[in-house]
């Protein structure tokens, strides 16, 4: 990439974080709805400040920090870099304000770009790259954690209006069928990203692995077989979960995918970032975690023997084999955050965008992989212990940030994503 | 009180709440930095609703409540009047807005003019002053949470300028005898407030009390005393604590009073609502719990056996004996909220502002105490368990609230009010 | 009492500890079912370790502890005696073996025996005599956790058969009527134990109190009055419970008392040290804490306004007045470990044994009490705090054990003691 | 295997378990240290109840079972058969006694010796060897489960004497090379147990993976390795660990292996189940979980770049090529239930026994898995989810119940199992 379209790439990600913050107030920005999210005035100002650590203050002259506590304050877990303030507590920073942190950003801006005129070496062109995917990275944690956030105000209310899409104005509830499938041939086939192009340490090195055939959903699952599901007693059933999965169900008294609520007898409606919703039943669904994600294909496979969760291999092989295309896929950038359904197609679709979709491989290194050298060796991973693999992209992710080895990856009961499901067999 | 009257005090204390807010942004009224403490805006909002549900619904005619959601959200602890939104999500309340919840309060006052003109009943004059004494309450409540909220902060930020006083203009730092003592005889007296004159129901029936001859200290605990205490490892020392009190001593690792820092080998320093102060030690010490003021006795009578704390009922005979004035307290109205040191006087001095004294009385019921039907039933009788009475006000209690027989009550190991110690012996 | 009377005082307790577990097996005397109770062969071996701590070591020369860890293993709140093993981890004591332990009591008992010979000083018999009655408080205690302990078990296997008594073979069932009372006059009286008498600290000093006229019940609450609590929703009305009483119910989800059971719409039966027993509507009810004794009488006031708990001085000044005889009460020493129901008497009855009765007052320091000196300073006083009082023994308390004056306390949550309710007005 | 083979197998199995708890007293046999452990008597109970829920009640006609509360008490987790009493409460069945619970197997086991006459069907066979298997899993678990019980006693209870073996009348201390490594070649290799012999479900079924070439280290960890990782403030270099890792050291303050303690400057020792013993410096380290042992590897790393866990398909495709001889490793069968330092050997030595060795393999299905149907079904699948696998048995595991291809499986925080480490790279 020329200096001049890093320039230009970093101008357009470091917008579409300030344009995402638009349509909210101060308060809504500030607060916290629980450990695991943050405020988005806290994103705003985090991924500036990696900006500031990753890229200022070793790599431009005389470069001054905009605040010496900003460091403690905005440093997410970068063990390297110094104590910082406990994650649990973003939420209370009513100061620095809105503005401020919206100087922050500028006072940043204004000195990288003096650093991507006077710095084209590739180590810096490397590290920015880094510190856009992280931007946009957090993009999309903002828009989940504003989308919590406001669920958990009794008032509901709505981020945004409603959006028209393509996909909405067209026969909205056209049943699409997720259980026709793609068969993919044995071999020894190669997984992860190959050296030289961008992208996170964690998808390398590519290596091979053996796969024995198998078959590919050429859809994600729908609301409308969720709900058959829940029709069914899925979350009624022990033999369908996994232990620990059940532990949490009845603890937590799961009865449907987060979001999802009815009156007594009336229809599932569901909250979305312009408000509550009815639920298009050829929708993917969308905010289910793995253990749920595990248990319909348990249910599924009561009916059809073999049904299961794919892998992360057979979804990055079936990707590779079938075409995975984000300029065609249901991003971010089409502003609606809310998964559509898909247009009827042949063969393998929707695997980038609309939905991350949870696979059956744990997430852990790649054969060979070593983290790579300073902090940035905590960007990954330290993470690779008691957490699952998603694949694909969402609704709420950028387009541009996506590949078809990316690797997303969250808790077993994580719920709070834009997280869906596609089957294998 | 004649109408008049009622209506100017209602204009007056409703302003005061929204002075108090002035210094604020928006972010700094939403959050919740624990669950015991509530938003400031939420405090705005709790007080307007306390006056559309114990007067407006029932007494103005035809009257419409401003928003339909408002009841659940901003009802604090009222079980009969219906199912409220969960305590320790108030934080989580974005939305209604600052501006909406000003609206709140204008909607509000203007039918409060409406219903001020046209029912002058006894009854309604009577509901009126529960509700101003309920907004006062919660003028000083929403200090001492803005107080918390702020020190949370990594940053200290100030939620107004250094105030000047008389007292911090005169000679700082002069060490006042708080180990000087009146006597009071023994004697049959009378607790607890007339009937007639306003209160609240904890401070009724007025009745009855032996108590054997006694003395009171003329002054409440300095910094500079507790100094002391921390010097001669007062927090150490197992011996000098009740055994709920040394558990909770060790558990949160408490060394000095709330708000309380040193850097290593520097003097202690103080928050306060002016940020970062030092510490005078002719101040009366502050925000201290129920454990540490019993802590501190037991270690004062060391050296002069019978020092202990006074109940209640020894601290409001003081009072009648001794005088009450909250004309020339420390209280909330001098703006500074931060207790100052007290000036040269004879005799007992301090009981009215200044801070809360801790009394060795646990907070129940008067003999022949009944709490009053329906709904306002629930203001205090409920919390008759487990807390200790604190008495006299504080500066972040309003003048025109306090009375001598007012009974405050608090958790042994609640330290983020404006609490402090007076010994008797 | 001469060194004789006390030597035979000596041998008397510490045989009707070892009684007491002779129906139990080692498993049944080792395991801890809640962190407040504690194993049966701790009981055993922490009174002993009284003796040795409070008498042997400090009074008999050359004494030689039996094991050098005991003093760590068995002491149980003694700060000034060193540290100790967590009283959470009690349970986990499978060594010393009970044989050990009840070695370690013949060790104890033989020095003992020679320190009585040799040293008849008013200093030592004062201690041992706190040493009698400290074992004499575990023996209840120790009979109130297993009955814990075995209720436990999904088999609810019995401490013993089922034993008669005089009670039980009259006209079990008849009502008696707990709602005669029986009045008071209003004046000046003398709470506490006098000088001179044994008693603990906290009975100390005696003092004078002022109370109006007042009323207290003849009889403890039945269990039948009891099920018309139950029957008129007592458990399912958030406006007759303290605030934190009604939090407690929903999350306990108590609906009677601790050890009440009902298969559905069968008749309640309770469980006793003699195993599962239908219950008897005229036996005082036992095994509920303060909450829900304040809910009854709450509950009570409903038809008869103005009933309510005592306070511990109307109770102390109701047995000064209508005599407390510990010879004729239902005490543990009747061997049955379960309150009878009263026969037929006049006036006030039941006070002494039977149920511990709640009273209405914190548990707190009388007016100039001071703890003793030294380690036993921490037998009462560390723990008045957040406690509440209860009087009169209970089928599980020695007769010789018991005092007017005698002032028992627990947590507002506390069920698995023998307690039960007497109402006042 | 005959039906008599299986017969004796039956009776070797059962009287080992018996064994077991020989050096025990009741008490140690009823206490449960923490949630995750059993009871041993439950141990017991619960293998005898697997008999007589898998066997005698489906296949055994007019089989009575012994007491109709057992299957509530003894089933572990299968929801299939029914409720159950819960996990955390085991330690609180003092009842049945020991003496009850022999009986029980006697009962069991008379019957069971009827059905093996009379039932020689391959699928009963399978069954019986299930449950011996079964059986054998917690053999281990009481041998370890009692370890954590009697260390948790502050007088640490030995539980045997002192047991000499080969090993350790040799040279002590000798210092072995774990650092020596042997090759392995790339290739499709197959993974799993064969159809036909006798394995748990999660063992099959079998397939190929590919694996690059890679070298294993030919002896586990030892303890003399383990105190240099210490000495080199392996426990306070967050850069070490995962950061779930980091975490759990921080909340724990773990600073050595689990029983590693040392007095003040003093040498480590560590409590066996012959009491405490010193550390040999060229035994295993043992009593690891999964996040030291990463933290090790990582640790190695910076040393010999390259050096980290090995997958289980590494660990199981070196025990085909090197050889896996349970006959000749240190298992339970030696009866000395502690790690032995390995005697010296030309290549991979140590698979077989010794510590159980962790793999960087989460605990995930095959592929093609299926669990059983029925009840049976629960054995193992439903806990496929954030735990990790370990290889190869340990000295406490019998040697007839491990294979290569066996997968154990504990969460990454789980130290008290005999759990150790082996290098790859």
């Amino acid at each position: 990439m020329t200096g001049a379209a890093l320039a230009q790439r970093y101008a357009d990600v470091r917008a579409f974080s300030e344009r995402l913050v638009k349509p909210l107030s101060p308060e809504d920005c500030v607060v916290q709805p629980m450990p695991d999210a943050s405020p988005a005035k806290w994103h705003l100002a985090h991924t500036t400040w990696f900006f500031e650590a990753f890229l200022l203050k070793p790599y431009l002259s005389k470069y001054q920090v905009f605040h010496p506590k900003f460091g403690f304050l905005f440093n997410s877990y970068y063990n390297a870099l110094g104590p910082r303030h406990a994650r649990a507590a973003r939420g209370l920073l009513t100061r620095p304000s809105m503005e401020e942190v919206l100087d922050y950003r500028e006072h940043v801006d204004s000195h990288m770009a003096e650093l991507l005129a006077e710095n084209e070496s590739v180590e810096t062109a490397r590290l920015i790259e880094v510190g856009l995917n992280h931007e946009q990275q957090h993009q999309e944690l903002l828009l989940t954690d504003i989308k919590y956030t406001l669920w958990r105000n009794p008032l509901r209310p709505a981020y945004q209006e409603p959006q028209e899409t393509a996909a909405t104005t067209g026969e909205a509830g056209l049943q699409v069928d997720s259980r026709s499938f793609t068969a993919i041939e044995e071999g020894l086939y190669e997984i992860g990203r190959d050296a030289g192009a961008f992208c996170y340490d964690n998808e390398q090195p590519r290596h091979r692995v053996w796969r024995d055939g198998y078959q590919i959903a050429d859809r994600p699952v729908t609301c409308g077989e969720w709900a058959a599901f829940i029709e069914d007693g899925g979350y009624r059933r022990p033999e369908l979960w996994l232990s620990a999965g059940w532990a949490a169900v009845q603890r937590e008294e799961w009865q449907a995918p987060l979001y999802w609520e009815r009156a007594k007898d009336g229809p599932w409606r569901t909250f979305t970032l312009s408000g509550m919703a009815p639920i298009d039943p050829a929708e993917p669904v969308c905010h289910v975690n793995y253990y749920e994600a595990d248990a319909f294909a348990r249910w599924a496979a009561l009916s059809e023997p073999g049904l299961r969760l794919p892998t992360e291999h057979e979804w990055e092989i079936a990707a590779a084999a079938c075409g995975f295309a984000p300029s065609q896929g249901d991003f971010a950038d089409g502003g609606r955050f809310h998964p559509s359904a898909l247009p009827a197609a042949d063969g393998v679709a929707g695997l980038a965008g609309g939905v991350w979709e949870w696979t059956a491989s744990p997430y852990i290194a790649y054969p060979g992989y070593a983290p790579p050298a300073g902090a940035l060796g905590e960007y990954n991973g330290k993470f690779m212990c008691d957490q699952w693999v998603l694949r694909g992209g969402s609704c709420a992710t950028t387009a541009s940030h996506i590949r078809a080895t990316y690797r997303n990856f969250f808790p077993a009961d994580a719920r709070w994503q834009f997280s869906g499901v596609r089957l294998a067999k």
